[in-house]
């Protein structure tokens, strides 16, 4: 009889955590994206227009994890009319010997915030300057809040702006954010004053075209957009790809297609072939990172499965440790 | 808080049987793949070489019916040796409205077993002759027991004939089938033996190269080849889909890169881009079924998200009125 681990998201809060362990295991996963026979088949997308519904599962196998996560990840739109969340999700985690299901994560998309925010984390490690300490946040949401929140694990951050269309939430983040951190976060109404001297961009909306602009920008400056997972999605002024000094992908194949380069391909100013590097092959040491102290860098996350496949595996053994979840035969 | 329902094996077994309305929902889920604006992105696949796994992932949005599963179809072929089954599996089935996980079908592949056994009495009834009353199995798993039973529910079988590479399971089958069915269920060692007479053959196996040849065949017979559901697997002479009167596929985009026509494209017999007939539209009654009682016709399966959809919520339906599973919040 299979024997299986049910994981809610309750219990997965309580083991997993936005932490140096959460950001080490994603870097690890981009690590072996790029040096290991990784498996990571196209992201499976279903459409469901009628109810502004729409289904991403992701997956990948990573040589040497001995488990690998199916993450299915819904987003229904009209939802908040019935008073539901717009985004849910689950993770089934399967051996990678033997293809049994070893967990069901039941986190409602709580592992993916936090593998999200976490590889913003390790973008910022190998591409920022180390001595960043001002930081520009885009948008108010969970996202948000999570990528300043793992910026402050591996960069002196001492002070943060946060602009979003609505000026409100602006306001409600950044006043959660300065108790929460132990420094100031500021609510912009100016998207531009948010740029200005800020060592680290991070664009978190969900919009469909571009919220920040080049001619914002100054030297030194690393810019992370990870609100792009879609083909409408666009936060970045196409301009912004084609004149940084160092453009990194998440996974080039996906950027291509989903990323922020996908507009700048669109909009000519970049070919379609062009060949830019991937975040795992700097961690590998196989291509450069900064270039400069004055070098616009730039990465582009659209999320990948091998995160899912590293946070789900970690949840699994933080909750053996914590002997956590129901067991469940079938 | 999300709320779902989670079915075990021996729950799923309880509650959904094949019989008529197993066959008859899938019937109408291929009836949906012809008619309505289904949403069945591309087969998902991740294979895992070191341990000879590979993982198939289907889903199908099938407008009007208000969930839709996504399957896990892991086959990891080292098990048996650690004394586990080959064949694993589950389903999720979510909320068409709201994107919410409704139930977890931890079935093992059972109601894939269901779901494909139903198929292929859906395609005997629109292609067989209604007064079929003989049958050749080639195969002694899990799908040549179903696959006849399934013939029993909607043509008047009176006697059959099993074929298997190993004749002790090709007995023990046949044994255990006269017993369940109550009409003389033949083992036989020569596998035209099996087909010569027959009215209808089905070819349930894993093979990866043609156990029927085309001639062997007599006019009047209808064929179900349905173990073919990954590029190596081929069970037919390419030259019996060259000779047919009528070729039916469950998916033609499927049956072109996974199924029977896939070699018969490769063996240069048809064209790459030749058009044939869906399940689906004869039984809707665009495309013609049997052109005549001298006909030989094929029916191609290789398996269709739209099934597991249908069968998904038949599952959840009959657990809801058997009040049967656990329930969960996350």
């Amino acid at each position: 009889m299979p024997r299986m681990t049910i994981l809610t998201e309750a219990e997965l809060r309580s083991v997993v955590t936005l932490d140096l362990d959460a950001v080490a295991c994603v870097e690890t996963a981009f690590h072996a994206l790029a040096t290991k026979a990784v498996a990571m088949p196209p992201i499976m997308r279903l459409d469901i227009p009628e109810y502004r519904g729409e289904v991403d599962v992701k997956t990948a196998y990573v040589p040497g994890i001995d488990g690998f996560a199916i993450k299915i990840s819904p987003g229904f739109f009209n939802n908040p009319k019935l008073g539901l969340p717009s985004v849910n999700g689950m993770m089934v985690l399967l051996s990678s010997r033997t293809g049994l299901v070893e967990a069901l994560l039941l986190d409602n998309g709580y592992l993916t915030d936090v593998r999200t925010a976490a590889a913003g984390a390790v973008a910022a490690k190998h591409l920022s300057r180390p001595s960043s300490s001002v930081a520009a946040i885009f948008g108010a949401g969970v996202q948000a809040r999570l990528q300043l929140e793992a910026l402050t694990l591996i960069r002196p951050i001492t002070e943060a702006r946060i602009w979003a269309r609505d000026s409100d939430k602006a306001r409600g983040a950044a006043h959660e954010l300065t108790k929460k951190l132990g420094f100031l976060v500021t609510p912009v109404v100016d998207p531009e004053h948010a740029v200005r001297g800020a060592d680290i961009i991070v664009t978190t909306t969900p919009s469909s075209e571009p919220i920040l602009k080049s001619t914002w920008l100054q030297p030194g400056q690393h810019i992370t957009a990870m609100g792009s997972d879609a083909e409408h999605k666009n936060e970045l002024d196409p301009a912004i790809i084609a004149q940084a000094d160092l453009y990194v992908a998440d996974s080039l194949s996906q950027t291509r297609k989903l990323g922020e380069l996908h507009h700048a391909i669109e909009s000519g100013l970049v070919k379609t072939d062009a060949i830019f590097s991937e975040l795992g092959f700097i961690i590998a040491g196989s291509a450069k990172g900064r270039p400069s102290a004055e070098a616009i860098t730039i990465a582009d996350l659209t999320g990948t499965g091998v995160q899912d496949t590293a946070i789900a595996t970690l949840a699994r053994d933080r909750a053996r440790e914590a002997n956590a979840g129901t067991n469940f035969e079938s």
